[in-house]
């Protein structure tokens, strides 16, 4: 153990914690349906490199690793110790960390915080034991964590691929964590690439704002969302994320918007709710991009992935492969708050060239009768002639993914007009079969391929809008640290 | 031609148009790539049992079938001709059509009244014509119409499979339906089931109130769904919509909800817009179902198709395998105006004797621990325990599909719970990588399979709409006749 004070000491730790040179799993467990076996198999298969101990009262070999008693029995230092035992067994263990002199500790274990007046109490004691040893804790109540830029995987969901990218993740939740990486991770296209996520859980003692922190100064790291039943410190969290944002946008999913929802919210994490419309602004104030819901979470994520350089504004060009589609999509549009100018006559021109002539070229552009005659023509020449408006700042396709407008190409048609504007997001909704080969085809390019016209709208809308606020300072009232919670 | 007068004439030639015992396609082509060549060939592939008569100037062998110069040239009755030219020889095949007294017509054509002033004058004259003969006319600017009761797929857009069910469409558009229905087609579960099809297209003879008495009447047919840019007859289309809503909802989709979305719809086809805050209360008032957009419209569409009966009200039992997204399905759950009523002793006693000792047994029901130790138990005890509460109307499970609590069975679960309460919706949201597998094992089942909880409260919003609107007679003022457009 060092002799630097705790809080120093804690800060130093939060590295040993994210990126572990060595790692003890605490329960771990040859039994194939334990999550000690889990969280150990998971580590190894990911392909990390670092040293690996198997904690076992029985110790012997569990996976084919040689395993010990204790966290003192290990003949070498101890990064991060992942504790994976039955609540009754957490404290002992952890007290055994603090003479191993463990830097970083992850309580797996659920039943605390969340759970009775038992668990409360001893959560207590575990976070004054881990404060006054200056050990990085997240826990109790968490899935764990993942760094891959070192091929680390530390979590009881499996992942059998994991696609690394520029987005990082604090979550303050049990398992809710794991499911939306899943999810991440399976999706054969429009892959959103996760480099780090890092569940606090019940908040022993490593916080939202430490990893803020840390993800803040990571050149590697380009978005980071965070998805918070509670937060801690409020004004010190609105205070460091109004600065993050200046940088890389700043998305917080926080649930509890209604009353029922505040209760459940509060009986899984033990934590007390905020009024919401307060928050709302708080947050609006600050310049951090607030989710919906779930769904709306990942589609930020991503949205703010794909998109390098926040859009110019709100002026949307709009491309159909039927008007009743490109109504809908301008209704979605225009609810969201963004606009559908009228093209320049250059447009207009180009558009019209291969219109028939009963049809006058706007926007929406529908392109139905000429995609009909020669779909790559009209793709090839009509989307980058959009793209080219000087009048638009998002581009959006509604298109019909059908037989009949079917060609070769859409690629390189969407790639020469990543070139082209690389500042206009590329937004592409399509119905019908053939959707899945067109997606397939644009993966890697950054094209948002959206399910919906009211889904690529929110994002439109959201990307224009962090374009907007990025730049501001956070008012004058939130700087002076006035802001009540 | 028979010497009944047209009126009447018309309405017995819409079963003509519906269910064709025979068909010319009026511009048959022998070039796979033309609309002409197409919709041939999507009829006979699709197992059309009826006479086919391909009818071209050059007449000879068409797709192996005999083809004729002129409909007049056919030597045997014809219900319905397909209309599949340049504009401008629309007119003359029409006229032909006239003389050989052929019952009904598809003008799949576009470039008529949505186009210039030669369209729009055209096609009165196309509707003058049909009028006076008395013939059944959809089109122009359609995609067709499908009856898959008679195996007949009248499109351009072909459709590889088909699946038959209660659902009955009406578009008021030239290829948005056909975009729509091979989505639905190609959904390898969560199907639905649509026997009839019909684009009106630009309205030029049957309306879409002659296929809502159609529909209605039919007991085959449990929603009926429209796409309409425009109603013709208001008045009519409220009076007639309230009455068929007491049998059946009638769900109804109609953009144009912002000022420039009209615009784009009437650039389409020639519609005018009605303001839509009206229009909105007029469908309340009605019971008419309005979908959103695109996507809650097919969704409406499934919910009511899988749900014969609507649910008694709008208390909700939730069961979640994550604390974090149980909060965010209650916050929905709220925000769609539906409640989470607290569960009565027996469904708590139930639950808590699975849950850990720590956990208190709430609504909703995080099921997190008890599934990860036994997650077939689990199952099998909790879904129906919430099922049978007294204080719930419809069931929604918001599960992790990861590993950790996969089991067999869940198909036999799913199935006793129909059983147990069949007046009860059930509703299903998973997150991670199992949930297609799971999603596959549900199929048939009539479990509402939501991609979120924001649209699982939407379908539970609008179903427990429909049960209380149902049996509501439209207000005395719409009795009267005295809504105005």
């Amino acid at each position: 153990m060092t002799t630097t004070d705790p809080t120093t000491r804690r800060t130093s730790n939060i590295q040993a914690l994210i990126a572990p040179r060595s790692v003890a799993v605490v329960g771990a467990s040859g039994n194939a349906a334990k999550p000690g076996n889990r969280i150990l198999r998971n580590i190894r298969d990911g392909g990390y490199q670092g040293a690996l101990y198997p904690i076992n009262p029985k110790a012997g070999v569990i996976e084919e690793l040689p395993a010990f008693a204790s966290v003192t029995d290990v003949p070498a230092e101890i990064d991060l110790a992942i504790i994976v035992l039955a609540r009754q067994h957490v404290e002992p263990a952890l007290l055994e960390c603090v003479r191993a002199g463990v830097r970083a500790v992850v309580v797996v274990t659920a039943g605390f915080a969340e759970g009775d007046e038992w668990g409360r109490e001893t959560q207590r004691r575990l976070t004054a034991l881990a404060d006054e040893a200056g050990i990085a804790a997240i826990g109790p109540n968490t899935l764990g964590h993942v760094n891959k830029e070192i091929d680390f995987l530390g979590s009881f969901v499996p992942f059998d691929t994991w696609h690394d990218g520029p987005v990082a993740l604090i979550a303050q939740t049990g398992v809710y964590a794991g499911a939306v990486l899943q999810e991440l991770m399976n999706r054969p296209t429009q892959r959103i690439g996760v480099r780090f996520s890092v569940d606090i859980g019940n908040r022993v003692g490593v916080s939202e704002i430490d990893l803020l922190d840390e993800f803040a100064r990571r050149g590697d790291i380009r978005v980071v969302g965070c998805y918070l039943e509670q937060i801690a410190d409020m004004r010190a969290f609105l205070a460091r994320a109004a600065e993050v944002k200046r940088d890389k946008p700043v998305v917080v999913l926080k649930p509890g918007r209604t009353q029922r929802g505040a209760r459940a919210s509060a009986s899984h994490t033990g934590a007390v709710a905020t009024d919401d419309s307060i928050l709302d602004q708080l947050f609006a104030q600050h310049g951090i991009v607030r989710a919906e819901d779930n769904e709306d979470f990942t589609e930020l994520l991503r949205a703010f992935s794909y998109c390098q350089v926040p859009p110019a504004g709100r002026r949307v060009g709009v491309i159909t492969y039927s008007g009743a589609l490109g109504s809908m999509a301008v209704d979605a549009v225009a609810a969201a708050g963004l606009s559908v100018p009228d093209f320049t006559s250059r447009t207009l021109e180009t558009l019209g060239s291969l219109m028939p002539d009963w049809q006058t070229p706007d926007n929406p552009a529908d392109l139905w009768s000429a995609a009909e005659s020669d779909p790559g023509r009209a793709a090839r020449t009509c989307f980058p002639a959009v793209l080219a408006d000087d009048n638009i700042d998002q581009f959006l396709a509604v298109l019909l993914a059908v037989p009949n407008v079917d060609f070769e190409g859409i690629r390189e048609v969407f790639a020469q007009m990543r070139e082209q504007r690389p500042d206009v997001p590329l937004h592409l909704v399509m119905h019908g079969a053939l959707g899945v080969r067109w997606r397939e085809e644009l993966e890697g390019l950054g094209v948002l391929v959206h399910t919906s016209a009211r889904e690529a709208a929110r994002a439109m809308a959201m990307l224009a809008w962090y374009g907007e606020v990025r730049d501001a300072m956070p008012s004058a009232h939130a700087r002076r640290g006035q802001v009540s919670e």
